[in-house]
């Protein structure tokens, strides 16, 4: 329904469509309120959220000593924000610049609560700052949050998507422009998936503990199984990322991207499959994924799949 | 509908929504294919659509001499494309750059085929390569098309719009970021504006005879009078331009990107009030409307209103 509003925002538009997001924004919301033990007297922390909003969840919540970080650079007027919020009493050391410009905090910190995941989680390297943050500024006994993050996929079986995106171009004003098929297919697609195209049950292909992961890891390749739902063609493979805020936590806290469940800015990441693959109810669709970055763009991400004696490769740029 | 698809598209998905854009490039192959004087006994032709899909339809309709420009470096795969049209049995002289990169054609051309249209028509300066190669390129007898652009504003009434974008700043997860409002306000957004929302008839602001017009009339000052159509709030101006492909035409060509016919990947650009006006049916809504570059950035555009003793400034960027 709000997608009517086809938005190409605006500087402040884009943070705007960020705390429009929830079930991302509640998500931190709800981990920050309902679990003061994994902040009870921790001397430092540090926050990112958009607009300084983590550090206000922090200061409500009565964690005072918060380094808020606000990392976009647009933003100052964040800063206006958070001072100009007269109901609390306290103001936090919000700093303008990303963490690899801003200076190091004089102490180690104890917990560091970041909202850095970008599509399909890995992609523009977010996760890799999480990291760098973590070995720099974390003391040894110190926490990331969320904790944990899952990427799961599933099989897609939607004809008309797929006849818009490929069968399109044998056909356009009636010229037949079919080579440009292979380039278009190999690039993954961000968008929003019907919940009634899944024909497969989803399958967790990764999980990552961020207080342990090393950034090598963060390139992987997994064998994967899709239990499928329904004798179909499957026309493409979606993947998404889940988020948990677990340990130690008393109230714990996790949100899913994925097609079943409220969307998020996040949307899903499609891989269209050029030639559909027929599938029966109750079969297994076996197949390996390997995500690696592309050297020539660490920011963007290759995604290669071996599905039923095919290579498929895709970039997510 | 297909709005659901709320994409981020890769490289050649951008070229994918242009092509897709059948009000656009259906009334670029009419004006081509109908329109058999104005390109007959021309000896040299110049046209620019994505893919090179200018040239095919050139070439189809049997125009052979065309120098067809791609304009995105990215699309190498544009010749091949035209080259293996196989129903075609001349090839177009394809170039791969831009106007400002390429060699001038060793003649002056007779006719200028240009694509080249903003968001709110001036957004990026687009408008301004056409009068470049029209000036460096284009003989006297010369005519670019499409000729003629309109630009035009109407007035919009949509309270629930109007609070998502406004109002949501009152109450940010139970914090009030009302300082927001104004930096969010000020920036023109792109989107698709229903029909319903309309409250005014529209009015043409400003017309360009691309054939005559200089560069610095590309900025303008203009009154301007809405007559409004319904007894509610005024929420914001919405602005949007139609296209004529006229000078000589046996067969006019025109298409509008406004909200009452079928959308463009133009959309339309909306003006948000953060304070709207009170407004009567058959009144006459008088303002003014000032265009400017920006300076600071000359692709983006500054746009002033003074509507009701209110002084408005927007950017589009």
């Amino acid at each position: 329904e709000d997608e009517a509003y086809f938005s190409s925002y605006g500087h402040y538009g884009i943070h705007e469509e960020m705390l429009k997001d929830k079930v991302r924004t509640e998500s931190y919301r709800d981990f920050i309120y309902h679990n003061p033990d994994v902040f009870k007297d921790k001397t430092c922390k540090q926050t990112y959220l958009h607009k300084g909003l983590g550090s206000v969840f922090d200061m409500q919540a009565g964690n005072s000593q918060t380094f808020g970080r606000v990392k976009c650079h647009l933003l100052r007027e964040a800063i206006d924000v958070t001072a100009s919020l007269s109901a609390l009493s306290v103001s936090p050391a919000q700093e303008v610049g990303s963490i690899h410009q801003s200076s190091c905090p004089s102490v180690l910190l104890s917990v560091t609560v970041s909202a850095t995941q970008g599509y399909f989680l890995l992609f523009e390297s977010m996760l890799d700052s999480v990291l760098y943050a973590r070995d720099l500024y974390l003391s040894d006994s110190g926490s990331v949050y969320p904790d944990l993050c899952n990427i799961s996929l599933a099989a897609l079986g939607d004809r008309e998507r797929h006849q818009d995106r490929i069968a399109f171009w044998e056909d356009v004003y009636g010229f037949d422009m079919a080579c440009m098929k292979t380039a278009v297919v190999a690039e993954a697609v961000v968008e929003v998936v019907k919940a009634d195209t899944l024909i497969s049950e989803p399958t967790v292909i990764q999980t990552f503990d961020c207080n342990r992961v090393c950034l090598s890891e963060l390139e992987f390749t997994s064998d994967f199984s899709l239990k499928i739902t329904n004798t179909t063609e499957c026309t493409a493979i979606v993947g998404y990322f889940d988020i948990f805020f677990d340990k130690g936590c008393s109230t714990k806290v996790m949100f899913s991207t994925g097609p079943q469940v409220t969307k998020t800015h996040w949307k899903q990441t499609v891989f269209l499959l050029e030639w559909p693959i027929s599938v029966h109810a109750g079969e297994e669709l076996q197949g390996k994924i390997t995500v690696r970055k592309n050297k020539k763009d660490p920011r963007s991400l290759l995604v290669t799949f071996d599905l039923r004696d095919r290579k498929l490769t895709y970039s997510l740029q």
